[in-house]
């Protein structure tokens, strides 16, 4: 058997975990291991790739690699062979499905199965080889931590840990100069990262796309510690968090331009939180940093995990399946249950609640 | 409502985010907070204390502890209450139960519930003072991760991130050297540590006291390395691990006092393993080093959930309980239950399959 | 004797170190220490402190604190007693010097001599209460590095490991995205912290404010990689940096107003180099982040023997000095020599003309 | 030209960043660079090493190694081609001379000069090659920063960091059970590591080659301790250190089969302390940890800057000289006045005073 890794989406620590673990879990079945480079570009354009666009994966070749960060499989973030685009004489683009002819370039270079280790979009991709005929498993990726039906994935907790260390060393500075600190960390459509780091690193209020925030409240939270002799605060808020309904609208007329030209929430906390608290504000944006770095120890686990059971699951005969970690256990699970699911905050969860008791501010007047 | 927090049994990263949340959790319930110092010592025996024996915590008080490592509530290795050390006129040492002392003080300081936060010693202790009519929660601690009833604890994490570091380190020394490095970290009756650390750094071999492990395996992995030309392993042993039954008595005889003297499964490994395999093997053992340091972010964040689940499960009028991870969500469970129990790494689990599918030798034969 | 420590200015790692060293040096010349809280606020204002304006300082009180972030003098960014801001009863602001007072407060508490610890402005303070008759000793604390006279300070190898860690964090997300990242560091007026951080992170151009930048050279340097086949690149900027003469009015103009809404040079270079390479750009601004966090081993041993050393001087009965880093031994310098120089990057120096030989591109067209 | 690169000697975090540093700075010559694996044994015994026993290095070869541990020319550790160890036909071992040969291969592959990173071992290999007319530039590789006539290394900072890092973990665990902890720092010749490190973490007594220590001294400054209501000390040793004249024997003797065995000062101190003090006693090794591991972002830039001044210096027509920094800035001092000299602690340095005016015990009765 002759089986190719592609990695898709946004970077996250662990990939090369996860490809190191398929190659040795595959060396023995006795199969052969192949990498594409750049996605799926290794396939549909090779020339376009720096270094070898298929490259043969063996236990030297993936040496050590485990505690990089990064992919050794190449840029991440290249065409979706189902909507590639494609640029026409006259300089307009389109996108054009090059499925098939992928599953033709996969079989012209003799592979039998496919792992495609990436997050939401990828999986969707996946799935689509799958019902062509294509032998895939897949292996979850979401710095987010907002996949349906796994508990966790790698990269979340290395992205936390890291927030965390930040948000750590904001906090001598945000007290020296009796400074607001707003921290926004990545989280568009769920807060883990931010309910996590912020918790862990000590903020005083916490903002998430699951609970819509009034601005007014994060503004008397701030005073009620000033008026308690604590004149700074840390805000920490995920990159989807939303103002109230009615204050949204406030939100984007107050900031007008601010709004769109900055685009962050960080920075239109800065400014709102300034003209509501009369306080200094500062916008830290971190989003950048979290991607990187060496996997902890918890993600290289996981991420070890993964890659096993991917080439367990294709020994087993599976397809069309994720990898996926239930309880403390991994087990598998359709592709078409996965895709366009996201696994929010559930907002009457224990950490949620902890957050409240601990005394931090979600925004909401909840207790 | 006078709550009192003990911290019992070894140093655990994640002991003061503990008290930072049971004393924020407290405060919401209009609760008062105090800290007994020095295990029980504060009431038995407070002139013995370095500070205040029992001290008043307020929110200023454990005001940015959740980052850091160690207890501010002093040395948690003191006397159990049950057995407490004396020693007689005559310099002989017995031991006799104050456990009707402790509660008679416990009352006089007007507390009027306990939060105990230890091992399984501490919560056996704590059971006892629960069944002489003291209302009690417990809150799991052990870097060893082997407490039952719960999926983890706080400071395992940390212990594992640290380990694996070093680990991480070793490689380029090992290697650079033609060495066998036999790393010993905690576990003395579950090999968590080892196997989570061993798989995240790379090891070559991982040996856990829920594998008892044939010398000769482990020796056969090195040479069959060598032979391929790497010339250097590394080798990841829990402080409790064993040798298979007839080669107990083996390893004993050939390290001779050298076991005796040296007391580490480490030292012996090295030992063994240099002449076994004719090459310069060296031990180092990391054990103290893993209690210490800056909890994680992970464990900062399960250290505050167990805190306010423990204010909660009071506010509840539970007793006799301990709060415990089960799943993703914070549940409690009898004290009675938790007594004398250890979760071990189950040889069947996706984990203990994946390290064998990554061609890590476990010290036994089987595929 | 009774000795005073006040800190002022920014937030750097260190402060607590240089703090602890003064009072455990105190203690053996058998005086005793006092910190003033808030900069000079402990005397000028006591009533705006959080809690002791001005707290006796013992070896317990500094116990351990060598490794935390901070000062535990409080906040470090107080008015300036030779400009103190008042408020007039019609709401105007206006400065007066409050310095006699402050000696009169200083004198009043018994104080002997003063230890000032901060960078230039505290220093021109410290020269001035000298003049006026107080014994004082400086302690130079900068993290940008450029207080003249004294080789280093603490902080700054602190500043620089955290800002290398996240441009080594940044690599990746770069590389799989294909992006120009551009990461501002600390620097007004040198650019240690950037050419420093920028070498050890494998910056491809660095920008500092001694090498005015030319923006074509930068672009034509990102153009000349990805026609290698990098598709990405890492820009480091300080604060300070200035595009050349004539190009200054240009990056004004074509930044319009984005320019003065963003302040930064790390976001007017975003939007400058991704309009002239045609690039997706990405700036990331670490400002904040470099002020906090537990001061590597390095600064915690020179801010170490810059406390002791402060001590020194005032048993030998000196006054008016700053200890300085000279070579590899501590000494002193007048004060008067201190105030107003600001020590910048040669651009002559072994480590410049390193940057260039690495192939950095440095801005300019020399080679 | 043609240069050629070698490593010797024992691993240090930054001969990845030496290596990556002539490579660029050779190519901005125009000279072709190759790296000889295993020391000399690429060329000496090609077949014996792993991969390519000789390797052309380019700009993408060294991609990113600047923040790797270890190095990519393999093993440092191998034989002395002035004392090559060879077996005779019976079994027995001897030494011969195989430099002619050495020049004889590293001709016949057309290189033009030597870069050789080591420590005093291979400086004194490479005068020897430079006399039989090797063109030869050396740079200086030494973790315990024991070169003379070089201000500092690259190695020594990360070792220093790490070791700092480790004892801090050990306060609270040390603190927590009441004991003392011996902590043993590499340093055979010289105290830097333990003086830098102990003063960093806030050890209570440092041992060190250049101060022979009274075994009583330090067991009563515990003794102050505990009377102090200290319970717990932290005692930092550099693996060289000794106990005072009269005393050695006795601690031999006391020690007995005791030192021989176990062979560290660190398990010897931890039997001595224990018998005079009466405390439990811990000794932890750091040794082996203290090689490895991603180098500082100071190591980086030292060892950038000695990478770029050794390529100028061949540039500039020099041989038989190492790269050393003098002051603020690179230099060259001749090879022959480097070997065999080393550079020890200062005992009258301001470094040392400082300990003494910290309380810290130096093993001897000076105040």
């Amino acid at each position: 058997m002759r089986i190719a890794i592609s990695t898709g989406g946004g970077d996250a620590p662990g990939l090369n975990a996860v490809i190191r673990a398929v190659v040795l879990a595959a060396e023995r079945q006795g199969w052969e291991c192949w990498g594409i480079r750049d996605g799926y570009n290794g396939l549909l354009e090779p020339a376009q790739c720096l270094g070898e666009p298929v490259m043969r994966l063996t236990p030297e070749t993936v040496y050590g690699i485990g505690a990089l960060g990064g992919t050794i499989l190449g840029s991440t973030n290249r065409g979706n062979p189902l909507r590639y685009p494609v640029r026409h004489a006259d300089g307009s683009m389109a996108e054009v499905d090059r499925a098939d002819e992928l599953i033709g370039l996969f079989r012209a270079r003799g592979f039998d199965a496919l792992v495609s280790v990436g997050g939401d979009g990828s999986m969707a991709i996946a799935e689509s080889l799958c019902r062509k005929g294509l032998t895939v498993v897949g292996v979850p990726k979401t710095i987010d931590n907002d996949l349906d039906h796994t508990y966790t994935t790698f990269g979340f907790d290395t992205a936390v840990g890291f927030a965390t260390e930040c948000i750590d060393r904001l906090h001598t500075t945000a007290y020296s100069q009796h400074r607001v600190m707003v921290v926004e960390v990545m989280g568009r459509y769920a807060g883990w990262i931010a309910l996590h780091a912020g918790m862990a690193g000590g903020a005083h209020a916490i903002l998430i796309p699951e609970i819509p925030f009034d601005l007014a409240v994060v503004a008397e939270s701030i005073a009620a510690r000033d008026a308690a002799g604590h004149h700074h605060s840390l805000v920490v808020v995920a990159e989807g968090a939303q103002a109230l309904g009615g204050q949204r609208e406030l939100l984007a007329a107050a900031g007008a331009g601010h709004a769109e030209r900055l685009g962050g929430i960080g920075a239109r906390l800065e400014h709102e939180l300034a003209a509501l608290t009369g306080k200094e504000c500062r916008a830290v944006v971190l989003g950048h940093l979290l991607r990187g770095g060496s996997p902890s120890a918890f993600d290289r686990v996981v991420a070890s995990r993964f890659g096993a059971a991917a080439v367990r699951a294709l020994a087993q005969g599976q397809s069309g399946v994720m990898v996926a970690l239930g309880g403390s256990e991994i087990g598998t699970v359709p592709l078409s249950e996965v895709a366009g699911r996201t696994r929010r905050v559930p907002v009457d969860s224990d950490t949620v609640a902890t957050a409240r008791e601990l005394g931090i501010c979600l925004g909401d007047r909840a207790a």
